[in-house]
């Protein structure tokens, strides 16, 4: 009833539902706004459920780039939203398409995308089709939900504009009013902490807090009070950053060269800049990777067969390969194993 | 790819959505049953928000014990279900009222109830009032959301059998078929871990888990694994609750007295057995608590006024007030202030 109470105790403590002030600061300084403009969410996976909620009702058609990542889909359709899958290619979703069927009459609330490094597919969305995309959310009245939790695991060349930041400097009054953005301590701390973070325009973030605290109340006090801490030491991030981008980067050359001496032209797979995946498509022989996924896992090892990702056809030939967790050797004696298990099916 | 993995770092990586292994066994032993029955939640309060959104459509009635905990009015008017509060009194929710408005023909799809050392009353429901509940769960199809943070709490006499028990017991099959168990380590641990726990009837359980996905992943890894080994160390947590009791009976006794010497008889209150609340109602004065709030907090002193627990009438000359967090003295002081807000209101 006194006001009072221990800081070091904080961390263990109930805390505002937006996030602890000390995390939210630091993760301002880190984007280049205000701390108040961040709301911290439990993963970012709880940041596309909220969005879902606050701004779908059933019925709602949601756009996603096919392929695309699971967790969202799930989100969607438990707001029973009409998912409407829309072709990508190594630069993102294909946005041509996308304004071929908003012309078409399509009228999503919300078009979904992972910016950078998406997963599966490992794309970045151009800086065109980004200001070609911010124009379509302002005419035909949709919010862009961006989830980048892959970003800062790049190796090579730039990231682009980010799609919040095209929205503010086109906007009249320099205010982003159609980008909702996501990002996550998953991918570059660790994914057990469930720590993430939310930037959108103010009356979406009113909404998202208010249903927040009927949802969870607070993210973990604790898992906040370390990331903060670790956030919060820019050198530190520096060296943790650098270290694992230079591994992943080891790691995705050592598995696209077993991959391509493995399989040979038989598959089709871009080299990545970043992230964690290679998605590798079969050509020639159109292999069904479902079927591949129970044989390879007989074998010990295992993939995401394309097939998980959106319920559309031409994926079946297609699989996602993670390198970010093993070692260049264990890498190396999976995709010997993977090979074995695919020859009687080349 | 391969698997693997050094069991040092699951406390940082991905987990199953269900929970931890470790913790479920740690909470099944601890109540009763097997740890593959036990769901982990991101604290109660997503257990609340997962069950409602599994079980109500909008329009769905929910039947709620007036006072009621405020976190669970918000998440299911997150869900858009139509809110029906029923008196209670200090033996709980009043279930003859519940039973004419069934017979009324009131149709809830489920009844929630804080079934012991209620949040704000303090109530506890009583066992033939369990039965009751129970049978008209069966005769009229509805889902009891029973939500236990403070049972644990209790520092005299028992706590009734659990309601999930006796409908279990009173069932032909020996399941129970009605009951959705909610705990947490908040009140007991530290509420800013965020780890709660449920326990349902398996298909309810099921679409818990495919939701809570969708969710948010999982609950935090590190929360978890500290849970677990706090939950399962039994010899610690013996003498933890024990001391948790007995620090918040001496501080209720300390408040009860406080509150009674300070305001006599212009007060009703129950003498509480456990829990961290004295619900405080003025009766001859009819002080309205909203303005006492506005000039107490001026005096350093915050509660609870009754009408933060919902809209119906009568709530607005009660309070609730909290011993849990302050030491003796604190609350004297706070009640001494208290009585001077209110002074020129009695």
């Amino acid at each position: 009833m006194l006001a009072g109470g221990s800081a070091a105790l904080n961390a263990l403590q109930y805390g505002a539902t937006e996030g602890a002030a000390e995390l939210r600061d630091v993760l301002g300084e880190r984007l280049g706004v205000s701390g108040g403009e961040v709301i911290v969410t439990t993963g970012s996976q709880q940041g596309i459920d909220l969005v879902s909620r606050c701004l779908l009702e059933a019925g709602d058609v949601v756009v996603v780039e096919s392929p695309t990542y699971l967790g969202s889909l799930q989100a969607f359709r438990a707001q029973e939203a009409r998912v409407e899958a829309i072709e990508g290619d190594r630069w993102g979703l294909d946005i041509g398409r996308l304004a071929d069927a908003l012309s078409a009459g399509l009228r999503p609330r919300l078009v979904s995308v992972v910016s950078e490094f998406a997963n599966p597919s490992g794309a970045t969305l151009s800086f065109e089709r980004r200001r070609a995309l911010v124009d379509l959310a302002r005419r035909y009245r949709f919010v862009i939900l961006d989830d980048n939790p892959y970003g800062e695991l790049r190796w090579s060349g730039t990231s682009p504009v980010g799609l919040e930041e095209i929205a503010a400097t086109s906007a009249d009054d320099g205010r982003n009013d159609c980008v909702v953005s996501l990002g996550s301590a998953s991918k570059i701390l660790a994914p057990g902490l469930r720590v993430g973070w939310l930037r959108a325009p103010e009356e979406i973030r009113r909404s998202v807090v208010t249903l927040k605290q009927a949802t969870d109340l607070q993210t973990s006090s604790l898992d906040q009070r370390l990331v903060a801490e670790l956030l919060g030491d820019a050198d530190w991030m520096d060296a943790h950053l650098a270290t694992a981008r230079e591994t992943y980067q080891r790691r995705c050359s050592v598995l696209l060269d077993a991959v391509l001496g493995g399989f040979g032209d038989a598959v089709d797979v871009d080299q990545p800049d970043g992230g964690m995946f290679l998605w590798v498509r079969f050509n020639r022989s159109k292999i069904d990777t479902m079927e591949l996924f129970r044989r390879s896992i007989e074998l010990g090892v295992a993939f995401v067969p394309g097939e998980a990702f959106g319920s559309r056809s031409g994926r079946s030939h297609a699989m996602r390969l993670c390198f970010a967790t093993l070692k260049s050797e264990e890498l190396r004696t999976a995709v010997r194993r993977l090979v074995r298990a695919a020859q009687p099916m080349l």
